[in-house]
């Protein structure tokens, strides 16, 4: 049902300082960014390796863009550190109507808008051993003329 | 140089109750399991997915043997959730060496065993943007009779 570590989502105060951070201690680089104006981020995901099905791990970095977001207020409870994992599955929906049904409170109706056109929802950290828990279903590759 | 996500090191209270939350609600099995009386904690590795690096990435679960050990504390000071988290490299000594001379606090002087007989040391959360880092090695594969 979820195939792989997906990502692991850390919040940090300024994103730009936080990938020459990854970029300079580790030689990771972006390999996409974008701002969710729904989650109020604005993100960087660093690929880290593959994975056997067919996907890849990445870290993400991610800056509130507004206090009120829910990564702005973890940031000024928590300070910078992680925010939460990320697994992947081939069915979000499936996977979520799944676990769901077991008891653990799943935080939208519907699956959302992730990274890079990704579908996403979560897991209520309070379910799941205080792990803030992401399920992923990454956006189908774009059609090519060939 | 840092070629995979090796884990995610969840803290717990209980490791069977959390072992077998993982099996129950996403069908996680537990690839191994041992108490690493240095670290002071009893933990399960469940494999989530292979990476591109010939490697795995894990889901690290621990609780504490005691109360003074590092994961001890961390849990009476937050709670259950994510501990650190740990890239896999073929050179730990060389990675660690590389990641000192920019500045970044190693924990150790000399990497230590960790899980399955892997050489692993940490990085200071303070030098990586609240993320406390552990660096991997995994063990090489016990010889055969072929």
């Amino acid at each position: 049902m979820l195939t792989r570590i997906d990502h692991i989502g850390i919040a940090c105060f300024d994103l730009d300082r936080t990938v020459e951070f990854y970029r300079a201690t580790y030689g990771f680089e972006v390999f996409h960014s974008e701002v969710n104006e729904e989650q109020g981020v604005r993100e960087a995901m660093l690929k880290i390796n593959e994975t056997s099905d067919g996907g890849a791990s990445y870290l993400q970095l991610l800056e509130p863009t507004r206090e009120d977001s829910a990564v702005g207020k973890w940031l000024a409870k928590n300070g910078e550190g992680v925010h939460h994992i990320a697994f992947g599955t081939a069915d979000v929906d499936s996977a979520a109507g799944d676990i769901r049904s077991k008891g653990v409170r799943v935080l939208y109706d519907e699956p959302r808008i992730g990274s890079m056109g990704s579908r996403i929802t979560f897991l209520h950290p309070k379910d799941c051993h205080g792990v803030l828990t992401e399920l992923v279903t990454s956006a189908p590759p774009a059609p090519t003329d060939h």
